[in-house]
């Protein structure tokens, strides 16, 4: 497949290369060799934005008409396409994020499945929550109407593609798979990390789109090295909702313009979280070494560059923590430097990390300095006190490292995890045994992630029909969402009532004989 | 019941006098009579906001675990106190609102049926959305977890009472029903229009709380005659989500208020709609003169003061319509005037009345001048251009006012139906050998409205599970919600996952032997 470097707008319609002569360009990066790579990729332009959306706009009139059959087909040629082009898209993510190639074909794995879950959800067709309040003619003093519900698509999406998930969180990623399922065109904002695996992976999606008579505007890539592009596209008025994966800083600016629009509509932003691991007493006696090869593993882990890195650790004060502490930074230390995604993010971690060491009361176990755009792993300690006083030691440095507060009993934990803002994942590590006494802490910790666990790490996310990746602000801009799992789709659909319709012009989903075999509400039952 | 005029604060604790004599005070008022009430109401005061909100993050630890059977006992025990006190609320609410006995007393049996479905829905338990995942530990690379997720309460709740519904969208009404039963300690502050009705409707529940043996900050109500403690509480960092029904202005404000707290929340607002009626001639030809009176039913009822009243009707040209035009027209100028809600309602009535009068190109049909609070029906028709050149003719007019414009062919709907903002409701009547030629108006249709009839009105809500009364903004600030039916349960929760938790850790509702027998999407079936 030959780069072209050019956006993808709608599916038969590339970027003309005159337009693109106009506009700014920008090249991908080799984080390992710290070089540039060619070709050049032009960014897009405010008319590209406008085409783009117009098309999506037309196309929403075909696609939310779709079946879930046909959906199903798309998506999965959209799933085929992507491991046709496996070697290419490893390479190719390789080159541009550093990531090992065994990683990423585990992501393109992941993303392909992801795909054909959803795939299988909508051919199935029972997510729309169909729901059928029969007719009462002879009810008084009024006549009780035929009321049918269920969910139907929100109109064109905007996605981000992330820089920590070249393929699982970017141009198919979930939030495009959970888009299309829905029903909804979706014009996706490349991340300029990784140009060619996104230039790649758009056309696979326009090919299966031509391939599956898909609307011209169902699907669109868009280019661009800043910010300008991805905002015009939130603020578009034919754009309805918007999947967003990365910093705390670009999820606000995105909420702010949305909430900004003469007509606001919905960001489903996932932000920042410093998952939180709690061991007790009971659990380090049982299991002190495991916990802490397995936490060294969840820290460091592609250089701890996921969402789900635990960035704080509580700890039990006393001897059986002292030495879980010496073990663990032992295993820190002896962290072999890695590659980080990007410059950027490398200088971030590069600063976090030095902010961090320079704070009063924080005690630096392990931080080395490290060239190019690698990272060390860095393990820091601090006080309880000092914890729950200072808010920068909960904010989220998006890297290999982690900060350990040793305390004192559960009541300490209770206040840690209260004063805690909103996070994807809480962990426990505990026994059984335990469990009575930190039924409050656990309370608590509901109430602040969208995920809990009981032992276990948070890093890996599950994609199934009960995961919740999602978890109050600022972990999500919406905590009542989550962005991986079936549950997704719900982001990007509303529910809409049909009043005494003829079978006719009800979709299949509500007509009484239920050619499609749903399962429905009827009556409340 | 005897109405003291203050707050309650937690159902077991009032405002003192103490506190409520430095308040400032306000007045009910009978629109009918012109004269202001007694007694007198003392505004709640920060300090109050402040108790309001810790008492219901503390009552919070306790009724996110109250079980479905718990629940639904409080609701029935609400519903109960409140037809044991059907005298008393129908004589205020008919002082505070000048709505007919008749409708109050329908409105009363609307609330209380209301509570009784949510009980039955939270007794019943499957609106909780369980989800497994079951583990597989022999999978590589790595073992499966075992995955439970559930709708789980959000958080202490605020309710802002409506003006134009004293019972059923007020104190007890769907916001309040929908957050109890959701498991949401609730605050609410009363409409300054009806504070005799809130309180005893406030007292009701308080005294089912104390009979449930509820924690005290499950329910609070506070008054106020401006908007100072309605934006405090809404700013409170406890409060978790709002429900709100009124203006546009107003649900903007909080909006943006909520949009602003360093932890946004979401508002569900319910504001604006003019819901529109489209009239074919076919319809016309078939039922001309019963859809003039239904229509002027729809539009004058209750004086016109229904979210779903219908505020624009597309009319065909020609002699049928000019026929149609006429009958309207003669039912809109015999109507009887009526008394408005509040002095400051008829005030804005009598306002855009007067405005939409004076519009360049809009001819008035009906329009009289109505002394004290009352109001007169006003009908108005202006051309299809100018109804698609000026925004305003798109506003709602709030009261018995409404607007015909005349179309020529579907493709002028068509370009009216896509102009249009959000709505609560569309309406299309027409006959079923039409509906093939109005595909392209019902698409669109359905993309604007929560709710789209095939002929019948708007007016009457039904409350059961497959209503949506909801919509694109501004007919609410969240078009993925509804504020009527069981579907309401679904704004005040969001999604848990649990991870490797061991049984006696899980909520019932995600324990392998299902002891409370829910529905449960297992492995995805």
């Amino acid at each position: 497949m030959s780069i072209r470097g050019l956006s993808i707008i709608g599916i038969g319609i590339s970027q003309t290369d005159a337009n693109a002569s106009h506009a700014q360009s920008f090249r991908a990066f080799d984080p390992t060799q710290n070089r540039e790579l060619e070709p050049v990729f032009y960014n897009a332009t405010n008319d590209d934005v406008e085409k783009a959306a117009l098309l999506a706009r037309e196309a929403f009139a075909i696609t939310k008409k779709l079946s879930g059959a046909q959906k199903a087909r798309f998506l999965r040629a959209i799933a085929d396409g992507l491991t046709g082009a496996k070697a290419e898209l490893v390479e190719w993510s390789n080159r541009e994020t550093a990531l090992p190639i065994a990683r990423l074909e585990g992501e393109l794995v992941r993303t392909t499945s992801q795909l054909r879950l959803f795939a299988d959800l909508v051919e199935e067709g029972s997510w729309v929550q169909a729901r059928i309040d029969a007719s009462d003619p002879t009810r008084t003093p009024l006549p009780k109407p035929d009321l049918r519900s269920m969910l139907r698509p929100i109109g064109p999406v905007v996605v981000f593609g992330a820089s920590n998930f070249p393929l699982a969180f970017s141009v198919a990623g979930g939030d495009t798979a959970a888009a299309l399922a829905a029903g909804c065109p979706t014009i996706v904002k490349a991340h300029a990390a990784h140009p060619a695996t996104s230039e790649i992976v758009g056309q696979v999606i326009a090919q299966a789109a031509r391939n599956c008579e898909m609307p011209a505007g169902i699907f669109s890539l868009l280019f661009d090295s800043g910010h300008e592009i991805g905002m015009a596209l939130v603020k578009h008025p034919y754009v309805k909702a918007v999947g967003f994966t990365g910093s705390r800083r670009g999820g606000l600016a995105l909420m702010q313009a949305a909430a900004a629009r003469p007509e606001p509509i919905p960001v489903f932003a996932e932000m920042s979280s410093i998952n939180p691991i709690f061991i007790t007493s009971g659990a380090l006696k049982e299991r002190g070494s495991a916990i802490a090869k397995g936490l060294h593993g969840a820290v460091t882990q592609g250089v701890g560059q996921f969402c789900t890195n635990p960035g704080l650790v509580l700890l039990p004060k006393g001897e059986a923590g002292d030495e879980f502490l010496k073990e663990f930074a032992d295993l820190m230390q002896s962290t072999p430097q890695g590659t980080m995604l990007t410059r950027g993010i490398r200088d971030a971690y590069a600063q976090g990390v030095k902010q961090r060491a320079k704070t009063a009361s924080v005690t630096t176990h392990t931080h080395t300095e490290a060239a190019g755009n690698r990272a060390g792993a860095a393990l820091f300690e601090t006080s309880l006190a000092q914890l729950l006083g200072n808010p920068q030691l909960s904010e989220e440095v998006f890297g290999p490292s982690t900060l350990v507060a040793r305390y004192g009993d559960v009541y300490d934990l209770v206040l840690v995890a209260t004063s805690l803002e909103g996070q994807l994942t809480a962990t426990l590590q505990i026994t059984e045994a335990e469990l009575p006494e930190y039924g409050d802490l656990l309370d608590i910790l509901e109430e602040k992630a969208g995920r809990v666990l009981f032992n276990g790490f948070p890093t890996g996310v599950e994609v199934g029909h009960a995961m919740v990746h999602g978890g109050p602000f600022p972990a999500t801009s919406d905590g009542q969402s989550t962005s991986v799992g079936t549950r997704a789709i719900l982001r990007f659909v509303r529910p809409v009532c049909f009043q005494n319709f003829p079978e006719a012009a009800l979709p299949s989903e509500l007509q009484t004989l239920n050619p499609l075999g749903v399962h429905r509400l009827v009556e409340g039952r």
